[in-house]
């Protein structure tokens, strides 16, 4: 997709974040969007992606949609209400819930649910970066119920800024993001609890960790702020895998009890399967 | 340090894979090996050595020892009875079992134990790499018991590679490797094995990895060969670690079975803090 074809366009951009924040230089940087208004409750957030250039004008919330909303599932109506031939795309990490929200609305044509798979363990708008989502995947959900119109422009801007898009129904989406996302952070969250128990008796462990270490442990950065509201959404999906992985662990601790090095041996060979994935 | 106060030395390094190859090529560019003996037991590893110029020679190690042995540990006192003043430095990831076989030798003093804490989720000699090692830790264990010309040399060549040197006893360097190395693995062997068991049914999560999911599953592509003996070695102090850890996953899975979300943003708040660590 060339980025030549899209129209260059006034984008409103909701929540300058990590995500917002770094979509918004992407636009940008491709010609997509000619003026990015942003919008954010936070005012020092507000100030700091006006200082970095992420959005032309900053608008609070309230004073966007005239009335007080804490998430993108009670925002999305109040936007939607007003849409106005307008296209409505969310980025969010969970897709079941935004995708009830949206379902009977006069205006649920104008609206795109989107999930593309970039992030790193930072937030806010010092966390956007430039050149983020290239050869990341982006999953559309639902696109039936999506005006064709708002689904081609859509698809099109993530192939432009260099997406593999991918379709998917949001209950399907919710399922594969447990278990490609959500259960890495809770594992990582856990991991450095583990730690972080230990290290209480014993300063020496600082200083010790290791590439491995701090690769498996890197999630555990993230903000509870944003990943509250994921796995409460997604609690379902997420408790059934964490079950399976815990599973899976207790496999290892009974090979490490019962000194079954061959079992041992086994779970590790299975496990290297995962460069299929990996590549 | 300087690398030029070390005097160059003919080297010989047991084991041409990621550890004992990258080290080969880090000696040799700073000059402090001027002749390399590489030692292996794979026939095929020997060729890849010199193809790839990690070695200036290759030797059979039950040629270059004159017996079979088939661990560090069995090897130890073998290279020991002949050390005839030369210096014996091990570089494996567990410490106590071979404090344990090196103790008592009559030649225990040309014996240093060592950690370099530095590796990829790959091995053998195509895993070397240039540059190895820097700004990395390594452990020295048990240094009382090496003498003092060989503890000095072992300190100044790791500094000199540009390693930051800690002392530690062998049983203190197990329980810290448990946490900060050995754990990484299981958990994510563990959660390969979840996401592949899954993916059994469905093929869609191919491609759905994110960043987050490659970083904690990364280690899952570790060489079992080299992780079983490790498990082995560290059973007790993995097993301990292991088993707190399963403990720590099983307060976010009942905060998600009694949606308790204050207590799951606080554990998730807790793990936060190993940024003091990770920086």
């Amino acid at each position: 997709m060339d980025s030549k074809n899209l129209q260059a366009k006034t984008v409103a951009v909701i929540g300058m974040g990590l995500i917002g924040g770094s979509l918004s230089l992407r636009l940008r940087e491709l010609g997509i969007a000619k003026h990015i208004l942003g919008v954010d409750t936070d005012a020092s957030h507000a100030r700091k992606a006006l200082e970095l250039g992420l959005a032309d004008e900053m608008l609070d919330l309230e004073t966007a949609v005239g009335k007080p909303v804490d998430s993108a599932v009670r925002l999305l109506p109040v936007l939607l209400d007003r849409a106005e031939g307008r296209i409505v795309v969310d980025l969010g990490s969970t897709k079941a819930d935004i995708a009830v929200a949206a379902a009977g609305h006069p205006q649920r044509g104008r609206f795109v649910a989107s999930h593309p798979m970039w992030g790193t363990e930072y937030s806010g708008p010092d966390a956007a970066v430039h050149g983020a989502f290239r050869d990341k995947v982006v999953i559309l959900c639902n696109l039936q119920d999506s005006d064709p119109d708002a689904a081609e422009w859509t698809r099109d801007v993530f192939s432009a800024i260099g997406m593999r898009v991918i379709e998917m129904d949001a209950v399907s989406h919710d399922i594969h993001a447990a278990y490609v996302s959500h259960i890495s952070h809770i594992t990582s969250f856990a991991l450095a609890n583990t730690v972080l128990a230990k290290e209480r008796e014993d300063e020496a462990i600082f200083g010790l960790a290791s590439a491995g270490f701090e690769s498996t442990v890197r999630l555990a950065k993230s903000n509870p702020d944003m990943w509250l509201p994921i796995l409460r959404q997604n609690r379902d999906n997420v408790l059934d895998v964490l079950n399976e992985h815990i599973t899976q662990l207790r496999h290892f601790k009974s090979c490490l009890e019962k000194e079954n090095w061959e079992y041992l041996r086994e779970l590790m060979h299975d496990a290297n399967r995962i460069r299929r994935i990996l590549g």
